[in-house]
């Protein structure tokens, strides 16, 4: 950490500093600078308020020097992460293999998810998306059949062999979800849920983890901390886009955000175009898009009746368009060395 | 709800939309325009998946004509709804009064809760704000005290007779937070936690609802929506900043929300100038022209040592500095014909 | 400046980078941390681009430690700056006294202008603003009349003894608008057109400065920078509104800024609630929010017919309604210490 | 355009509002919802100030339901523009093949130019770019050389073949550039100087139009249909990055528009991938990424030694970086099934 001071901090007032950055357990380093004093601080800041210094009215900034990260930082391992999604297919997210999930926003009925299983699987998918539990924005939209919609996805499985990924949205279904998926999805909207993000990293089950759609790097990466922290380490970062003031898309879908996160942190990265753009004729454009940025899977929705879709119709693809986006990845994949079944 | 088709769309196109429109309850309008084919759509188009008609590939947009929400618009009350908060002070807000409330981010000690209760009361506040249970961004700070923490809310009650406004992060302590606090404060980070927005809404205390830091006003009304749907028609928003691209802030407080929500909604509206600025040297300033735009209450961080507060210090205000803020904040306050005690 | 070096940066690095520091004239201060090298450059860093710095794989950070204007911060300036406005009205901005200038987007015509500026200085107003050349999003739409706008402009003044603050949109129109105009307008799509800032530096005469709509409050800064640099100490900053995710408003007008601006500089600032909600309701609210907030001065358009305004109706105040607000924002005025006549 | 009245607009206001709508020369349609009337207008909204009607206080919304721009669009062409950039080397923007498009960042010296257009051509590049003129956020910041910069592009063009692309920075430089230049750059400060666009507008070479940092699709588009009005059709989009919240790049990327610019306008686009994400680490992937997505040609900042580089020395790339990028985009063109030669 660098703090540094307004003109003319007095000799009392450097010496208080000091003080609370030596109470902090770091040591100081005052640096006299021709127009300003600096003081660097030497040891892990990384469990520190680091806001505490500025409430001193002779501070003018304090700049941390390390992430407040460790567990998810390339500091601790260097080697990437790879994590083995569950099913019968072989399905991993890290390796040179590309993950494709695919199925529909909602699970409205067996037949509807069955549909988009079998779709999923032979455009060459090895998991199947579908939610059980559904976040609504309003109050009065559909909010998904719980238990027996899990039901339903573990039968797709058994019939398909495609792991199942689905979001657990609060702390008592995890328990009743993790029984019936082989992946725990955190939602953007529960990227700060920090109590879920302890109770997922309690279970042996992976963790796909939505950036929240303000997040920023460092706070998605703290989100996967609270769950590697607690002893969970197969945890799945996944950008689904970010609000900013445009308005052709229902979000921006930041794709830097690919190489950096596999700069900073060992933890594989996958992409959801679907909800990155909201629009199902952007989704292909934008999957080879992230393919070639170097993600290591996608996420996509699938519906065999977008029309009649109960969420999401909007950014829906069918199984078609879904065959053809994949066959379309696979060769995107092979120019980077990467490879889709 | 109206629906702009692509040019050269179809009559079977059309029919295809027209259709789907009175699956949906809904009375069609075509307009043959010199450029394009708008379709109105007469009804209550609330409850409807609008995105479902988006998934044509003849449509160009659908645009909503009503909001979304309902029980939290004028269109059903007009008159301006008053909650009134707890303790023994005659706190409310939402009239002339405007309400004050101050007090630490954490609940640490019992003498720090203390002497934060009897700053703002002496002051002129007349609630009390205070974390027992903190959501913290990074999994390695202070977590909070929980009930003990509640504890000592209730005894600073006890004392002064404040009313007690505190956080309730997941569902399973919804109960528990109920039996001490006055106020349920639903915090930013959930402010799409649907499941707790419902279980707040079936208790009978008020609702203190933080804006998310990326929610549109249509999505925060929405929020409120959730916990009215349920029964309890004590909310109370509050703006606390939108995250943006300014970097001298910690976030961007945009005052015009409340005019705004004062046109759209009958629910009052408080603001948080701490969170709002995350600098305790713009609190002041931000807590008066809050006040100037018609806000019904302010929610400040207050704690005896900023330096040595566990949590949050950059944003806190000492003890003087809160008395000089409310008698700043008193003066204007007279200035638009409003009251602060 | 600080640069932190990446983990096991060598000792052949940490020369690499020694001499870069000292090419660009300022002395080293290596420190040794447990996780990371530290660099601290002693030395005025603000003539010297960091970038380049940042290109050495082996860096990972780079944050400097002064901020990169010089003339505009109150590190040159204490006390702060007032900026008489012309006319015959004592006009100023940066004093006790707050300045109201309001009129018409546009100079449509001498009548309707000759109305706003009635309206103007009935209402307790010191300065007409209008657009004679105006810059439109829209290719198709009105452009303003140009020199015959500059004269009706300087008859109002004539006839009033309002200063006149006018928008110089290019470089060749700098001599002509301030042969007629008291203040020289920089529009919010022009706050990073260097060429033309440097040319109305050349100026004698008070330069208001609107922030760009993505612009950082440094890169501001900045922009007023190019004016001081060549000599033309009367600038006033001028905040109209963000582009933030926000929809309820045109633009998200971020009020901490003013009091923001006030303590890193000693310009005046002013504040157009027009353009910074875009909305003629929320524009009495805001008004009243900047003075509380501690502006020296807003900007409003005020037209006799907003219905058949040419431009920027939707955010139009009438005569009546200006009066309204000025008288309301008197009373705020009274409130914060500050005054209008 | 449609506009939604308030409830319980009365039937003087619907006439108030009709009026005014025929005024503008369009019909109306009034619709009487359960809960809102709607009139939709007919007729060619492109030309009115739709903010005319929203003035009135009756009316809720006015929802435009055409785009703005017209030439811009594929409503008049459906068929993509194809532009030539110049040079002798055939390059082109718009068809099978992709334009690489490199150079450095300001033009310094002869010799530091001419490795650059080497480099360049080496890699595959067809087109160099280089500032003569340098818009600089910090007036303490190196200009640029102005015609000298200019005259040593022209060398380079002679001695490589390659196109040139520079930036004109003001309405009085336009005449001198276009000597010079093959394409003429308007920089993403400049996206909204309109009397500069309708200046190249009057040229008779290439325009390659930057998106502003935060302009919408829409004003991007209307920005194009300045330059398309004046009868110059040889226009280039080029998406350079937008400001967000993000922190780990310097602008956002955000390559969805790619798709959408193809959906919306025939005109052909291009990627920045040095400014869109200011990391040279970040450039490669997104270069990638930017093919993959549907661009039609990379514009790439490259220097023979980034560590002294004058300006942007963090985003440029080394010749050696730029030929394995050349290299690596290849490989993705062709997955895409276009070429990069």
């Amino acid at each position: 950490m660098i703090i540094v001071l307004k003109p003319h901090a007095t000799r009392e007032q450097v010496a208080q500093a000091v003080a609370l950055i030596n109470e902090m357990g770091l040591k100081e380093h005052v640096i006299t600078g021709t127009e300003r004093t600096v003081i660097a601080c030497v040891g892990d800041e990384r469990y520190k308020d680091l806001g505490a210094l500025a409430s001193f009215d002779f501070v003018e900034a304090v700049k941390p020097v390390l992430a407040p990260y460790k567990m998810a930082s390339r500091d601790v391992k260097m080697e990437r992460t790879v994590v083995p999604l569950g099913g019968t297919l072989g399905a991993s997210v890290g390796g040179r293999r590309i993950a494709m999930v695919g199925g529909p926003c909602t699970v409205e009925t067996r037949s509807q998810t069955f549909a988009a299983a079998h779709a999923v699987k032979a455009a060459g998918g090895t998991a199947l998306r579908g939610g059980a539990f559904k976040p609504r924005t309003n109050p009065y939209s559909f909010q998904g059949h719980g238990e027996k919609g899990l039901e339903i996805l573990a039968d797709a499985r058994e019939e398909t062999g495609l792991a199942i990924v689905t979001e657990v949205m609060s702390l008592e279904q995890v328990d009743l979800v993790a029984q019936y998926a082989d992946v725990l999805q955190i939602g953007a909207r529960n990227c700060q849920n920090f109590n879920l993000l302890a109770a997922v990293g309690e279970q042996r089950k992976p963790v796909l983890l939505k950036r929240g759609m303000s997040q920023t790097l460092e706070e998605f990466l703290l989100a996967a901390e609270y769950v590697l922290a607690r002893g969970n380490d197969q945890v799945i970062l996944c950008e689904r886009g970010i609000r900013t003031f445009e308005d052709y898309v229902r979000n921006t879908l930041p794709l830097a955000i690919v190489p950096e996160l596999h700069r900073v942190s060992h933890l594989p990265v996958m992409v959801d175009p679907s909800h990155g753009t909201g629009k199902s004729y952007l989704v292909e454009a934008m999957s080879k898009a992230a393919i070639a940025a170097g993600a290591d899977g996608l996420i996509i929705e699938v519906h065999h009746d977008p029309a009649h879709a109960l969420t999401d119709g909007a950014q829906s693809l069918n199984p078609e368009q879904f065959k053809d986006l994949v066959a379309s990845c696979r060769r995107v994949a092979a120019a980077v060395d990467r490879e889709i079944p």
